[in-house]
């Protein structure tokens, strides 16, 4: 029960999982040497499981299944049916084959009330978190709380609130997914967040800070992979950036122009630059050290 | 007509610019050798202006307004409600002996639509904006149009769209706003945002990461401080921070939390640090330079 | 037998430690609240040590020693005589209250012979340092091996070079002493000399990238506090600059131009940045957080 | 007459430039897609020109000469020995169809005194530099002046040296050369270094900050880049590496150890980062433009 190496958001081929997209997905990515896929379900149900499953076995590469909660179905407005949505969210993750499933498990992208979050919302979110978790374990999988940023969500933009609500809950298959992204607007120092999660980080995506091209960004990328290097970090590294967004949901993201000017760009530059510095923080072996091995 | 050296934004000290407020902020501000303060008028009408003017005055520095339109007279949906707020924004600032009034003068903080900006939104933004400019160019006034990220607008994030309104009105006293705060989630690296601007730029926030200390954050100052060397940058650089947010507007700015430990941390560290990058590429002299001037 | 905190290098004040040297340093100094001085000795058998060390008792500060060996008593060309002089300043780092020695007490600076260090310069060397540490530690002082830079040294240029001679010789009051101005041209990535050294390190140089004053320079500050911060760092931080070099030492040094305008600009901005930095990563207490405690 | 676009050094190959490296280094490098090589010529007398000149054509590919005087012959031991020698070179240069030469073309690497330079050492350097660069004129070709590290040598170091240099002579066809690993070491900033020379720099080495491979190294590359880019820099940039350093002159350039793992590192990832960092800031076009221009 772990996910670990490189892995790619299915954001840089198609932002809703059907058919088409899995028969487009799939075989792109594997073509970039990757360990995982992180498959994005917006609607889980919809999902046909057997045949992404088929695929993924066929070309031989693991996934992660990651989903945000609708907003009328959240622990804090609607426990039960967000509970009933996470067992089903389970259950098609489980059906694919992914070992993990993450995201906004604990709530919405867009779930803001005005104010800070109070105890009664952490509370409700906890008891959501821990039933949802506690499914999760019954089909062997890990469940991970992603923190974003102030704007997509109230209740947990820094590592150190996902470490607390981590710790509050208190199973042993959650941890905590940190985003490159959002770190950048709410770390005090990119290492920090890493640090202050070290012991329940298991999951990172790397995204630039625009959500376009790693590397081609503000993001200082050296901190960053120096403190998965000093945390002895063994968990999945997924590169996600928003270059396939259709206009139904571009809002929810606030994506509203072209983040690179080509997927390839993503692809090779971004791709490239991300393992550069995963080896030069001795994360993953360099291309020189696997001709060697 | 030009706002030059460093100032401080009014949110460090009050958010609501009233009488109070300003017999608390003026004093305080000037105790940190400030050039100008930055006056974000949350409510124009209900300034007292005269107060303001006498007690800026009073304490010889110089001063800059800010506002956003109300979401309900935008350019968009009311462009003659959005220039008659702006018109009267014009006038109270003129009235506290502003030399600019600068932010979101095109648009609201909040204002999406959920997809990206049409032609035609950006055709009404401009009649305003040229408009209000013409107004304010009547009082002395420069007119300054601030890019602001993807959440908290649809119409100016990048300093490409705010350079491509400022040259589709061509008003003389129209300048280009930047915010480190906001260029660190848009720009495709920091120095490209001054640099795409440079003809235009009359006006800097230096605003932290989390909108908390500057220097404790994550934002590359190495290349901010070069890129505006290297454009002989000779306008104002306001440091803002939303350390004191009330509850009630804490929604349009999405702080959930305390975002630096205590006022005075930001005021000496991050003032502090920001004089010290700013002398380091020769914006401003240093302690050491001012001392033997 | 530990250095904790911060301290100050006493080539801020003097190159040449005798007693009027110590008269001006000590006092100026302790006006910096730090925890300790570093006192280089280029001839520790002209110091008059009961005069040093009642200075450091009444003024409350702990001290560190160091040095280079002669080049005419190394332990690659005079393993006698590097002994004999390594022990002679124990003795005499003894004799001022020193709890530690470090430095290039394994060679000196300016020792190359062209190529790179051979296995019986290896050999030689940790045979010295052996036996220097061992007579270190019967005064109860630790014994730090400094990485220096190729150009300075050509036995230990990386940490990765201290490490392994450190190991090699396993005394356990043997340490490695790292120093930021010869990693940033060493290391590959800041945060990897601190991480390939972590078992060992308790000392560090916190220097300019042009030994002028921390924070004006190159050196990417954040990436150095988040791998200590990483590794539970609970050494010494010594800042260090060659601002005070006379002429007749300024060779060794190669240091032919003022590092920075004045003292005061590195004891001000230099030490101000660097416990700013220190504080955002959690390594020592910030102004803010000493007034509440 | 001028440089422009990426080059490459050719310490990628060969240190001794004779028939057999330029056989080999020639067609590899090309294999890159470089508008230019550098050819470093540490003894000129010995290089067969036509030879060079003949695979240069043939594989169509500009190239610039660089080289340091010997010690013995410098401008300011035996000015007559360095002009004789100069103008040898420049003749070489010409000869294989070199648009430029640079490097230290007004001393030698390894030139100190121990002090700093006096004004005699600049005048007598000044004057040699003045009737090389009349000679080079003669031939049309540019000439540089490249500052380098001060272990390295006394007379420049850092880009406001050269700067004065280059002014006080005042030839027209002379310009400023600067090296990444050079300015890291004494800049205070890397923009500062960039913009201070901006009126004469027409060169750059673009060198890790460990000879290595760039972007696996300390430097802040977005610094320089955004700086280059601000200047609107059009001339040579060209990547640095020493990989390929004989025994018998690692002594000249201090290189103790292999600086990368291997050749194609620093060709792949090293080439391919420069590539991607100068096409982010706009210096040359990425592979995407390339594939739509």
């Amino acid at each position: 029960m772990s996910v670990s190496g490189f892995g790619v958001h299915t954001a840089m081929w198609a932002m809703e999982w059907n058919r088409e997209a899995a028969e487009f997905a799939i075989p792109e990515a594997v073509k970039h040497d990757i360990d995982f896929l992180e498959i994005t379900m917006l609607d889980p149900e919809g999902v046909d499981t057997a045949h992404t499953r088929g695929l993924l076995e066929r070309h031989e590469v693991d996934c992660v299944a990651s989903l945000g909660l609708p907003l009328d179905r959240l622990p804090t407005n609607d426990p039960e049916g967000a509970l009933a949505f996470l067992k089903m969210a389970i259950d098609t993750s489980d059906a694919i084959g992914a070992k993990a499933m993450s995201g906004v498990l604990y709530g919405g992208i867009g779930q803001r009330t005005g104010t800070a979050p109070t105890e009664a919302e952490i509370d409700a979110t906890a008891r959501v978190v821990r039933d949802a978790a506690a499914y999760a374990k019954t089909r062997g999988m890990l469940y991970g709380l992603e923190a974003v940023n102030r704007y997509e969500n109230h209740i947990l933009n820094t590592a150190d609130q996902a470490v607390k609500l981590c710790e509050k809950v208190g199973a042993d298959n959650l941890f905590v997914h940190l985003d490159t992204y959002h770190m950048n607007i709410e770390e005090k120092g990119l290492a920090n967040g890493i640090l202050r999660a070290r012991e329940h980080l298991k999951y990172i995506h790397l995204s630039a800070s625009d959500r376009g091209t790693p590397g081609r960004d503000t993001i200082q990328w050296d901190e960053i992979f120096g403190a998965l290097a000093a945390i002895g970090f063994k968990g999945g590294m997924a590169m996600e950036s928003f270059i396939t967004v259709p206009p139904q949901i571009a809002s929810a993201l606030s994506v509203w122009r072209q983040v690179a000017p080509a997927r390839e760009e993503v692809l090779n530059d971004g791709l490239g630059f991300l393992r550069m510095k995963a080896s030069q923080y001795g994360l993953i072996n360099s291309a020189e050290e696997k001709k060697t091995a």
